[in-house]
């Protein structure tokens, strides 16, 4: 039998899963991407995880480390409610592991990228930081003391969901004016739609920030939203590190920019955390999901950074 | 000589001074209260706390615990900056221990109040907790992961910043709309007088509840602000439970329950954090320094609950 030197990570998302093979220096050996068979039901998500470790499990796997969104119990490696994938209490470690026979771990996908960040990113060696996940929606990871925030409930994190505008913008989750109903990519698009104009996604806005005032306010309205969440979750926490990531952050200072000056701006009696760009890119909860499971392997596999 | 059996605590505030010997059972065997001198200076203020110390100090006295406002860095014992105190880079437990020769803790005087809350009132064994102290401003001790949440540089837990109107009311801070500006007993009293109402505290304003409709309305909006800051809180953070202390908790229901409201009302997607108000009343920051010097006296001095 071959020694153990590397782990297999899939990142379970709502379009899509993406997994990959890492070698014991953080590279990827071998990726799989397939789209998340949602509309099949539950079983059918859960099949398509186990294949895609298993396919890409090697005879020098270690261990396995899976992510996904919503309610998730890690500790049990339960996906406790997840409303985009249909799962609800579902044993989705336990799948992997009958079919694999590897030691399976299961992180949420914001708290696995934020830990990616922490350990491999711009994070390192800082024991308060916030990672905000600029998708879809809207997240963040919150590191205090060094430690991951998981709440009571493990429902910390639901940065999407501050309020910025009394009376605001309609969000998904019910209230009004929350940060994700303007800073989110599904909220740039809807809000670009109703002015007229066509995008199929949240690049396409803001490639048309320089051509088309509409664009620009929409985007400018959405990094200020951004930044004054940003000022409350500064003023509660005090991070020493601001990190924005998911496909939103591809945008780069276009982003980056206007959300320091707002976050800067409201906070008229002290310097703010410094606010940077992930290095990470999209694959951030990918390379968490890998470091859960070289973990969980022991002093067997090491990811080094990767930055 | 006799063996060590008891602490003592000294709560500096901006305009009093309040200290106690606590025997092991966490019983107030003799308490002080002297107005801090804030007006005479830096060294008067540092001469007035080494003073109520030293006469309280027993020959069974282990170690002496501190708490104060503004940015403290309890590891060097050293007051970073307290604006009401005129304090400045002011080594206040040294000052201290020069003269009673015992070890001698600093804590934030917020952070002091939730420790008291964690261990003697009602955050036994909740990991993940939060509590308001409302006095003459506003801020909140944080603990995640059953730990305390000190931020990046000493400032975490200024919850009395957190904007929760645009553009609202002035406050103190520089910025506009904070839930400080509503929801402290200085703002209460402030937007009461500018109405033509008389009163000296909050207590005043609260009193007048149901005779005066402008009362009552001041009264709401302050627990309205209150509850959408606890909204952004528990959407961040997911604590257990929430506690409500200092000088306005005195209110009780009457401020608990529309709190509640406004809480349950801005979380349409999940049930609220239990929202209670402290057993421990103003005392709680003594309480907390007390619990320092116990753990700085090392096995020596337990503090039981009291609750």
């Amino acid at each position: 039998m071959s020694r153990p030197t590397d782990v297999v990570a899939v990142d379970l998302g709502g379009t899509t899963i993406k997994a990959a093979r890492f070698d014991a220096q953080g590279v990827a050996e071998e990726t799989l991407r397939l789209a998340t068979p949602s509309s099949e039901g539950p079983e059918a998500v859960v099949a398509a995880v186990v294949r895609a470790a298993a396919d890409l499990v090697s005879p020098s796997t270690a261990a396995v480390g899976l992510c996904a969104p919503g309610l998730i119990d890690a500790a049990a490696g339960v996906v406790r409610f997840a409303a985009n994938l249909g799962l609800r209490e579902t044993p989705l470690a336990a799948a992997v592991a009958d079919r694999v026979r590897l030691p399976v771990t299961l992180e949420h996908d914001v708290r696995a990228a934020c830990l990616a960040e922490q350990r491999l990113g711009l994070g390192g060696d800082v024991r308060d930081l916030l990672v905000v996940v600029l998708g879809t929606g809207v997240a963040a990871g919150i590191v205090c003391n060094g430690q991951l925030v998981g709440g009571a409930q493990g429902f910390a994190g639901e940065f999407g969901h501050i309020p910025v505008h009394a009376g605001g913008e309609p969000c998904t989750c019910g209230q009004h004016g929350c940060v994700e109903a303007y800073a989110s990519g599904g909220a740039l698009v809807r809000r670009y739609r109703r002015t007229g104009g066509i995008a199929n996604n949240a690049a396409d806005v803001a490639a048309r920030r320089d051509t088309d005032p509409e664009a620009a306010r929409l985007w400018a309205e959405g990094a200020d939203a951004l930044g004054r969440a940003l000022v409350t979750t500064t003023v509660l926490l005090d991070p020493q590190r601001i990190v924005l990531a998911g496909g939103m952050a591809a945008a780069g200072d276009a982003l980056a920019e206007p959300v320091r000056h707002t976050l800067q701006n409201g906070l008229a009696w002290r310097s703010a955390p410094a606010v940077d760009i992930s290095p990470l890119g999209a694959d951030a909860g990918l390379l968490g999901a890998a470091l859960r499971a070289a973990e969980a392997a022991g002093a067997r596999v090491f990811l080094r950074s990767t930055c």
